[in-house]
């Protein structure tokens, strides 16, 4: 079996905006779990850091698909 | 405007099918050009790694979502 890991870092303008999108997406974070892929999300300063390992490429793909999804939700509705 | 940057590594049980498969997906690399996220696709050993930079979350989805899918494709087909 392969193994997977990786990390993707948003940098935003600030660190102001950073925790809006953080905290917005962090509740679906803590409210998911997701067992097939395992995630850990953070912020530093100004910027959201998603840091995830996995056995299996396609829930990988799903779980990389909801926390983009969900960051650009909140980038949507916070206007930024 | 924010700024994406990532890695995913995929780790294979030997070099021989990193091989394979990085060879398989290459061709796809090589001939969709992705204009909106920056993709740097090599392989390291018994590791095929992905670093990307992009400016569009959406964008970075799409891509993201055709490289994990061409490694499952590649995958499938080496019965790995």
């Amino acid at each position: 079996m392969n193994r997977i890991k990786g990390t993707i870092e948003i940098e935003f303008p600030s660190e102001e905006i950073a925790k809006i999108v953080y905290e917005s997406v962090l509740f679906e974070h803590l409210s998911v779990p997701y067992r097939r892929s395992k995630i850990e999300f953070k912020r530093e300063g100004n910027r959201i850091v998603l840091q995830f390992v996995a056995k299996d490429n396609s829930a990988l793909r799903g779980t990389l698909n909801s926390y983009l999804r969900w960051i650009k939700v909140a980038m949507d509705i916070a206007e930024i």
